[in-house]
């Protein structure tokens, strides 16, 4: 690969391409990027000009020979290419804003990934994920897909269940955000902080932490029932544990377990976002506005500070040291999204987990953690039968099925419910839905 | 066993005595029991002795020579005993009132075997059952202990997980229930009927349904969705699933099912209950009053048709049929609770399920039914995390195990919740909660 | 099927077919065989004829309206049919003749099921068998596929990998010669004997067994050290086991086990049989021309004494049974080879078993035994890879996977070896085995 | 630990020490050794006085403040001790020429660690570590056992299976010795070489061969059938493989492969080797005597090169790296004898495996191979079987598991062989095995 290493980005408007971009300018001593081909759709492609400039602008002040292609045509884009990395969203937040609006209107938590918002999203996506993957087979048959876009755990089962493809890695910026989160409020640096990850994406638990190779695991589970601790990434709003539980559970959780152990004050919290025109997705509207009006500043050519608001943090991070572990063979230990292989007893084994793994040129193995606690392998495996079940709805259009993830799924509290919602979002999203409604 | 078989009853007053009397009085030919003790504690003795009272008048009527003891010495009636039945309720029905009414006054559903209540009637009895086995362990080491108490998955559960003995089968008339309400909606004979079980007690699928041995499962399933169909026992009030929903399940759910499929609703009449001082306990109380008066009519010597309405329909003829078969080694097929053994692939191997079985002298052996529907397997796999750390939460009487349990619980809705309900359950069951205030 | 049942016996012009003749006269009241059909292929046309002829007088003389079918046309045979069963053998006798001696000159036991003899026998038998589920799916879908054509293990393995056809059986004398065996040791009638059967086809353990549903293990472990009592079955010379080795196993063993466990001295009488030209199919082609001389006579019109000396013994009672209780959904327990599901821990959950299964007639559910010993576990996984191998070998004729398979057989004892007995039976078997050689 | 670090050896007196001590002055810096204890037994002092003294002027040539400590105490040397590394030999090399001579005698391969000459040294080794990790837990608690004696995997199993200690590592040269091979074979330096290791110790197989990262498995495959490639470690001979078994095996295999893929002629090597009275242990012993002169040199302060002759070749390397990373929390990977975990699939979860592990400061943890080939399962299953059932026979001295572990191993004829080795071997080391004579 002496001639340098070619990188295609669908979804390459998105307003987190700054941070990859920086993360390839950051590594490119041990990652040398040649080409790096940002796509996008139509509806796109005012956005991904602004982006694009700002990505040739960052490069050029970087001083690297870093080609920045921006194009419409993801065949053309594909061609050849080492790494593809997926970071789009089928109906843009528009279609977020209904993932979160719909369930909240009948009293339910949309959640975007592992909640009723998560069904639609993958049942929007996972179409899209396969058709790229199809294309990638012609054109660029060697080349990684990492993938970004969420449902990131649904996405990859989808690929291990319906497809033959196998070069696939999810990412997700929880993980490091937690060991970030626990390096500060243990005041170490962050490269002292090492996490047995295992779960799923979204639902992952640090099954143990270490200071310097030795455990800390019960200071930190302290630490965790301090509602001003709990906080570990941005975008969730952190509060503390019943200290009790978090002992019993002897594990740690992610951001998104307050979902699932604090469904009714965070149920209440989505109620009053929803009243007050405050859902995530509208949040984000707003941010991106801004930051999109900062991308176009001719001057500027660096990654604004204002994108770590975003929720992107630690993303560069993640993923450019994904890749470039990939590239270089560095069988370095991080986690990721991958088949499970046996890495976790209680899920099975060809299915798609979050699990620290040796990163290799042939991809992640993940390292055999035995098992995660007892008290975990319920939620653990209603999510992963909620994500079986969705993506066998999203390639099939099969209404039953979908009804059946959706009533399954831990946050929709009955099947009337279920149908409410479910109508009322297939109808929402329908010119997304082309299997649903053909 | 020429000699006659030897039966000890704990909590022989139970209201429920004189329908395993009529059971054992039905089936004397192929299974002759010469001696029926029935056992029971000092705030029982009354009840005892008005249902022994009855026993011995409907044993006398039968013209069987069957002897009649009662007894409040549990070592001396098991000595030399051949079959040990438990049907007892730690704290009788006040117990259970709380187990349900506590919960409802924080706005959650009580249910009393795999819900908040369940842990609770779980860390009262599995303590005593355990007293009971080594009992047995000196005074009948060959008795087969069949239990009937609930909840009796987390109790087949505890033994399995904190003692080495193996002779225990628990028992439900759910399954019983349910071919017996499927016989009904065919309209034909019950012995027509026969149904693939799998799951644990009281969360018990059919994974497939057979009239004359030919599978009407698509038939039986749509049916399912019709309300006035889903009502196959009395405690539960039916209503049917949405269609698309059971459909995609595509197996047979039991009534206590619509706890998790059906929160909202199930828990819109635990409230209203509660607010009319009418749960499940308070009716039964009164139920049992009416019973006991009909019990001491010196007159009444069968077993009067108003017990049916208790809810143990089916149970004599569940309960003295696995008996019969044990003793004849009839190697039949009946559902029972016992160890997995790999019969359901999701469930450890190691852990009790309610599954059909191959009834033997030596004990049931499951047979291997591959595994359940991939959208039960996080339900299924939640309750049995959730019996398993009640049982160490139990015998060890460890808060955190305790608050672990009732925060994982898909009833509950969080940890801040849980401790609320927690604390007041404790509190209110002290006085049978020895090894949390010891 | 009030029309009564129709059979179609492939490799009819066997002479087991009296046996299973009389099974089916015996059995008619509770199995109606209307129709019995014999298909044979054009170099087994006269004895058809003569076993046809027999049977036919067999059938008269019960006074039974069963009529029997005598053709060389299998899918004119098969239309409409209920029950499938094959017994046939490609190549004859000759063929099995090759399997033992050319292995025998090479100094290693031919053993034709689970040694190189098996091998061969299943090269040759697997594209057949295929080929018969492809006009049963054609021309009798709903009918069950019996199979007692050896090797019935290794061809049950194929059937489940290489097919998605569900409905067959697996059979074989073996376990019922045992508990037939074991009732003899014991003298008592063999309806009081139970085994609880596990393992492999010809690798079938018994992990206990009982005498009126009491184990009676630890008493017939010590007879099986017995010279005199370790020989279950006929058609192999028993010799007792070292009686330490027996008890350490704590299981019965089948008479196959000798070759494992008794190598050398199996091997000694296998190159003495192969130098006296007295191998098993030689003697076995004087048996069955004895046996045709006595079907010719035209006074016969039952089963012969004699052909209890082919080794066929027990074998219209297995086989009738099994088909009788499919029939009638009796749902009792017999020992046939199925998919495992679960029901033995350490073999594969999709892999062919032979195990006691529950008989309905939706087909058979294995009993889930949790495991066999820990000491049986290392030789059935050999016979099992051996077993998986060769059905890859014979459904794609790849010399590699041939090769393989020879090499890791536990009778075979080295690679240079495995290639000769590889290289020479190839060539023997040649006509037999199109896709090695097209 | 600024204090340096605290390692003691038994089995001090050892040949094989100067390696060790090699390796430690070589890692010096990160691996700061301040003391290191060898500890023998009254049999082996004048070893131990001649390896120790060599071992000072090693350490004192190198001016390195390592102090070494002579002593037959053990209790004493354990106290505070950091790591434990063991290369014994109950019985020494006389033991050895037993487990070799006798099974020869009876026409048996020996084979010091998965033959019957490993079951008589595990049952005299066993007991010997089981005492070492009892002192251990009193005198070092915090300290890791690093077990090079043999049999180790047996060894490690045995830990596993009948004590509660953890801090266990099993190392073996074969795998680095297959990587060096394997570099060698291909021309390129050692380091650029990976292998995905998986399966047992002395029965380990490459799942893949990486060159740079780039899977070279089908190349080096090829490569292996070639007779003057297969030889990796210099103590075994090797010879080719038939190029079609090991195609079709798709897998690496290990030197001592070649006993159960090619037993006919290893047998016969080893038959020759007896009647020449030049079996490995007679070899070593005068390989040994010859060492022994070499280390008296008082002008000898490194390691003799004639050392590599011995058999320990890469072994200093493999030791020290593997306690480096424990101590520094490297997080590379190794191939070492650690519990499965789930690794290896076909395994059980709970059992020894050999297998590629990341290295952290908490112990090995093993990466997710999913399944070694088919092919491979049987052999693999029989020699953990083999392993499981040695170490309860150690344990327990019950003769019984002792016949039931000779007569299953793959190398062992039958069991009437079986009992006369086993009688034979038990009478020679009678003084060794006090457990089956007290």
């Amino acid at each position: 690969m002496s001639k340098g290493v070619k990188i295609v980005t669908i979804g390459g408007g998105s307003s987190y391409t700054p941070e990859l971009v920086e993360g390839f300018i950051n590594r490119y001593e041990e990652f040398p990027v040649s080409e790096l081909w940002l796509v996008d759709v139509e509806a796109g492609r005012e956005k991904l000009d602004i982006v694009g400039n700002l990505a040739k602008r960052m490069v050029k002040k970087a001083g690297l020979p870093m080609a920045i292609h921006l194009t419409l045509d993801r065949k053309e884009a594909l061609k050849g290419a080492d790494f593809v990395t997926t970071q789009f969203r089928v109906g843009l937040l528009d279609a977020r804003a209904k993932d979160e609006r719909i369930p909240a209107k009948h009293g339910v938590i949309g959640q975007e990934t592992n909640g009723p918002g998560g069904l639609f999203k993958g049942l929007r996506t996972i179409p899209v994920i396969l058709d790229i993957i199809q294309d990638m087979e012609e054109h660029c048959p060697d080349a990684w897909l990492v993938n970004f876009t969420n449902p990131a755990g649904m996405v990859t089962e989808a690929v291990f269940r319906h497809t033959s493809f196998r070069k696939i890695v999810g990412l997700c910026n929880v993980p490091i955000g937690m060991e970030m989160g626990i390096a500060k409020l243990l005041e170490v640096d962050h490269s002292r902080i090492r996490i047995d990850f295992a779960g799923l994406n979204h639902m992952v638990y640090g099954l143990d932490v270490y200071l310097d190779g030795v455990s800390v695991k019960d200071k930190v589970i302290d630490m965790l029932s301090n509602p001003e601790h709990s906080s570990f990434v941005k975008n969730i709003d952190g509060q503390g544990w019943e200290v009790e539980f978090i002992r019993g559970l002897d594990a740690l959780t992610c951001p998104y377990h307050m979902y699932y152990y604090k469904t009714d004050e965070m149920l209440k919290k989505s109620i009053e976002s929803y009243e007050k025109g405050e859902t995530r997705a509208e949040v984000v509207m707003k941010l991106e506005k801004e930051l999109f009006e900062l991308y176009k500043d001719p001057e500027l050519a660096i990654k604004p500070p204002q994108l770590a608001e975003r929720g992107g943090a630690y993303y560069s991070d993640a993923a450019v040291r994904l890749i470039t572990s990939i590239y270089n063979d560095k069988r370095d230990i991080q986690p990721v999204n991958t088949m499970n292989n046996g890495a976790i007893a209680s899920v099975p084994s060809d299915s798609a987990v979050e699990v620290s793994c040796v990163i290799t040129k042939e991809g992640p193995i993940p390292i055999a953690v035995g098992d995660i606690p007892v008290a975990a392998r319920g939620l653990v495996q209603q999510i992963k039968s909620f994500e079986i079940i969705s993506t066998d709805a999203a390639v099939t259009g099969d209404y039953d099925k979908a009804m059946l993830a959706m009533t399954i799924n831990p946050l929709v509290p009955s099947d009337v419910v279920a149908k409410k919602i479910l109508d009322e979002m297939l109808e929402g999203h329908k010119e997304f839905l082309p299997r649903f409604f053909d």
